[in-house]
């Protein structure tokens, strides 16, 4: 296991420190939406085990699960723990087939212990890439990237593929699985660090920096033909000015609308529904988990390009329990360099 | 052949009527957009056919054919013939397979007469259907229905489809395609009365009259799980309702955006992409040029519910090519009752 030298103690001490939901964000959850608590460590009934959490991911679709807004996941009820994902070992284990000592990725939430049952189980982790790189490369993210881009995007050798938040724990490896199939990989990013980055780490063919006047111009220059895919994580007018530069019988795969900091009154934006209808543009919002039953593939050629060295994969690992409640704002500002991870153990 | 009593003369009188676009439109063609002529009849030359039209069709996606905007179809040029499908008659042949005699559907344009090569054929007639019914039910209008419908749609049994013009040329046909295919059927029209023609005649299960307030709450009444597909013509703020009435992993069909009277500058609206991605809808652009393939399938199966009488088709007739000018207003202004038609035999 890489990662820092601390030695979590898996002798499960008494108390469970947990990051609560205080009160409903308005847009994007700010520190102050949080508290910290410190319970007594819940005991494992039958069916279930007990698990210490050695990672917390931090993650942009966190933002939705707070919310109380319409949405595809029922909201995280006041005074609980946030609803995150985590990496853990398993200390204790009334659940069949769960094995204590075992590391696995699931439904753990922002704090140092969970009680579940198997059905919080994401992925079991594997010796394949180290036990972080299961709460990113082979977690939500990789699986968005991967999966996002092969069954929504449905990229030919040779398209362009434009990725918003270029540099991101998703868009660093759509961009990476565009070019490693073939597709010239064109990025946006939000500052010229992350732009030097885009292309010297992930490969990227071309990176604006979508807050320079004329990234719409170069884009043109550099993809005459028009975008065949675009995989959004942003929303708002960058998503608008791309519309308007994709080729006939492109796909526009809505990841997420990062850039749109409020949807409780509905912002609006230029119409679109002509692009989509004259361009004959494939629209499709996506959300991971309605795709489980490929995540075994998309993990497998995740594993495959990683151990090739042909997909990189980044960290920004916060230590302490304390650092979670800024961690989704942070990422709504774009200042994590990779998978942003909290390590607790 | 039905239709009126007037008898075609077929021995090609020497003066050749055209409607020609004298000004490029802004937004909807207006009747002084247009100017009659009238020039030689052409003679076909090797490899080319003289065609004399029958029926005239007047179609929304003219609109976009006269417009220089960005567009899927190259501008008609100012000072020619406005582009139009028509039914005619074969009264010479230099063409190889091209019959004297034989009625055809093809881009004949707003004229008595055509020169034209074999690529102009559309479809041949069949004595399947009535002749008329070739530049509607079995035209650019019913293999909307059927492949918008179908291809991007992908209908199930039981699903909820809504259509906006529901009683129109292409929308009458969605409606009675969907109750056929066993999905429940739901229509917005414009006026009562179409409101009532859908009811009665198409068979939808509910129709509403979209000028009313409420016509979002009735539909949420009636469809309580939410629209699986939405077949969309009008684009604007209906679209927006409906969008916000899809269920998971719902399909919209972009066919027009009839509602909207000018594209020059770009009007604004509720951004949508949240909608987007929240229900994983699919949201395609639908243009009927791009299914050639599928033509023949897709009449065999509209001719064969015609004949079983599950499939209603209605025609809007006007008599004389000084009817033409008009035409495309008229269909926006929705004053048409069933597929419409300019006849000049």
């Amino acid at each position: 296991m890489s990662g820092p030298t601390h030695v979590p103690d898996y002798r499960c001490p008494d108390r469970n420190r947990r990051v609560i939901l205080a009160r409903r964000p308005e847009g994007i959850p700010q520190p102050e939406d949080f508290a910290l608590d410190e319970v007594a460590v819940p005991e494992a009934g039958p069916g279930e085990f007990l698990v210490r959490n050695l990672y917390l991911s931090a993650d942009p679709a966190q933002r939705g699960w707070a919310s109380a807004e319409s949405n595809y996941a029922k909201p995280v009820p006041l005074g609980g723990p946030m609803r995150a994902l985590a990496v853990g070992v398993v200390v204790r284990s009334q659940a069949p087939d769960v094995r204590e000592g075992e590391f696995l990725y699931g439904w753990f939430d922002w704090q140092d212990y969970a009680v579940a049952t198997p059905a919080a189980i994401f992925r079991r982790a594997s010796e394949a890439v180290p036990l972080s790189a299961h709460a990113g490369l082979l977690g939500l993210n990789g699986l968005t990237a991967y999966l996002g881009l092969t069954v929504l995007g449905r990229p030919m050798a040779g398209d362009a593929v434009l990725v918003s938040t270029a540099g991101g724990a998703v868009g660093s490896l759509v961009g990476q699985i565009a070019r490693n199939l073939g597709c010239r990989a064109l990025g946006l990013a939000g500052d010229d660090a992350k732009v030097a980055r885009c292309r010297e780490r992930y490969g990227y063919d071309a990176v604006y920096n979508y807050r320079t006047a004329d990234w719409t111009a170069a884009l043109a220059a550099d993809a005459p033909g028009g975008i065949n895919v675009y995989f959004d994580n942003v929303g708002g007018p960058i998503l608008d000015a791309a519309l308007r530069r994709m080729a006939v019988a492109g796909r526009v795969v809505q990841c997420g609308t990062a850039s749109v900091a409020s949807w409780t009154e509905t912002p609006t934006g230029p119409r679109n529904e002509r692009e989509v209808l004259t361009r004959r543009l494939v629209w499709s919002g996506f959300v991971v988990l309605d795709h489980v039953a490929q995540f075994e593939a998309a993990a497998r050629a995740l594993v495959s390009w990683y151990q090739e060295g042909r997909l990189y994969y980044d960290e920004d690992v916060s230590q302490g329990i304390e650092q979670a409640p800024g961690a989704i704002r942070a990422l709504y500002r774009g200042e994590n360099r990779g998978k942003k991870l909290i390590y607790v153990g």
